[in-house]
């Protein structure tokens, strides 16, 4: 189940009952786990892991009442050195895993998307198209990255965390645009980030709540919908 | 792994490591990724895509501190024709899925479901057992739809929503009942809708709002406890 | 793919395209379906079952930004008699998971964590490291359970549940404490439990409250953040 023409690497460790396709190149002293399947053209570096059930190299999926498609051909999935991917992920095509990255079990991360060294993106996290996700940001579990959004360096997203990127819910004729976390800026657990909101650098959003409006930096809110506290 | 009663369609392509078992029928250029499972008696309809590590015609589990066993007999999973199912996605029998629809990666649809032509139910939604959803309805990631709820055509339910269905949590001896989501109506992201509350005709209820009454058509309801903006 | 050490009650059925490693114990009577991985060690007590693309004995991850590395070596995972565990699920080593509990699909359960006979860990149900649930627990789909956390004997949590453990969201030096739920009480859909708040017998939490301080027994609280109703 392994294709003729998928390169390994020195000491890499393929599980039981695996599938990897055409044109797969995987690094040395690599670990794949059982049941893994690899789509054709995925890119893996060294001393990576990837653990059972995942699949790596998905394509979009869309049906005839989806306006967007996809219109032109997504770049081969590039992970990076010494990755760690749980369990159960999904990872597209046309995205990039930088060095050190942690994959939680069950993640999901969509095409066009970029993941900066060191971060961590939590089991059960989504993270949708074209978003872009800077280095040691942490997003916890269960959380909602939307498409089109953009998360800077050193950002720390608390689990259950929701956001959204049309303000027109599936009714306007504009383009899709989801909030965006400046340096540092840190939410709390289930709190809801309304479409294209600004969050300044350093700010803090209470757990829970529903930020409808930009946040300057080095500002706490709370409450829904979410104001400053003094 | 197929059972020698499976019957398959022309130009059909089925994935490596497939188990397929008695009595399934598949229609012709259907598309079944590596690693699926399709359990005894599915019926899938022509032009229906499947990916990855989906289980399609799941039984229902029950312990024996659960008080409603299932009574009777589901009828067998109906996907009818140009269905796109994600990878890691579980339906169960019982359920009939429309024309055109999309079912999103790791998306879960439970027994005794109808959703209607041409709907999307996003990656990872719930769609808890005995719930109709209309056509052209979008649930988008990670939303709950709880079970016994009805959702008419044409309603928009943004990412992360939550609903429930059970007023006494446990305690009471009263049949559950789901919210009911009329024609046209919009549900913001990490919106939750308490037990049994109806949700009128293109009503707009706001991104975090918690629903505790019913809300008239054509109105907009936010915040914790939802009330109207004037 | 079933090693050669692995023992195997009578009467028990495994699916196809299971993988099961070394020193596996499976008792009497027990449901393996497709696709199941299960790792070294592993003990299953009789009568339990588990659905297809299901992993237990899953090892935790880590990355080299992650402070809390395992210090010390899990213990094998214990599955007692009659458990039902659904497809998909994650259970780590280190766990025990008692008499006649309940995992739904897609539920993870992670290291040293206690389930208490009966209990119901829904679909989509994380539980973190270190937790404890009590007996007949149930905890409804999508709900996250965090680590450090203590959930007592005949506690309902409905879906869409969230808690977290960190009260300086990664930046402080201090201990993780998750939330303590006391006897009998009842939390709503989608409210969310800040770190180490006590929630005393039989209190309630109305759905999507945010609850920041602790709560009396047999109080009700709703709202944002949440208060006690007269």
């Amino acid at each position: 189940m392994i294709h003729k023409t998928v390169k390994i690497g020195e000491n890499s460790r393929i599980g039981q009952l695996v599938v990897i396709e055409k044109d797969v190149v995987i690094g040395e002293n690599v670990e794949i786990g059982h049941h893994v399947v690899i789509k054709r053209g995925t890119i893996i570096g060294d001393n990576t892991v990837v653990k059972e059930f995942t699949l790596l190299g998905q394509s979009p999926s869309t049906n005839r009442s989806i306006a967007s498609k996809p219109t032109s051909k997504l770049s081969n999935l590039i992970i990076n050195e010494n990755v760690m991917i749980g369990s159960h992920a999904i990872i597209y095509h046309g995205t990039k895993i930088g060095d050190g990255v942690l994959i939680g079990d069950a993640a999901h991360v969509r095409e066009n998307v970029h993941v900066g060294k060191d971060s961590i993106i939590g089991r059960n996290v989504f993270v949708e198209n074209n978003t872009t996700i800077g280095k040691r940001v942490t997003v916890q579990t269960n959380s909602y990255v939307t498409a089109n959004m953009i998360v800077e360096n050193d950002v720390f997203i608390g689990p259950c965390f929701s956001s959204s990127n049309d303000k027109y819910m599936g009714k306007g004729n504009v383009a899709l645009q989801g909030p965006i976390l400046k340096y540092g800026a840190k939410v709390g657990n289930n709190a809801s980030l309304l479409p294209g909101v600004n969050i300044g650098e350093n700010a803090i959003i209470g757990a829970g709540a529903v930020v409808t409006k930009d946040v300057s930096e080095n500002t706490i809110v709370v409450g829904n919908p979410a104001k400053p506290i003094k």
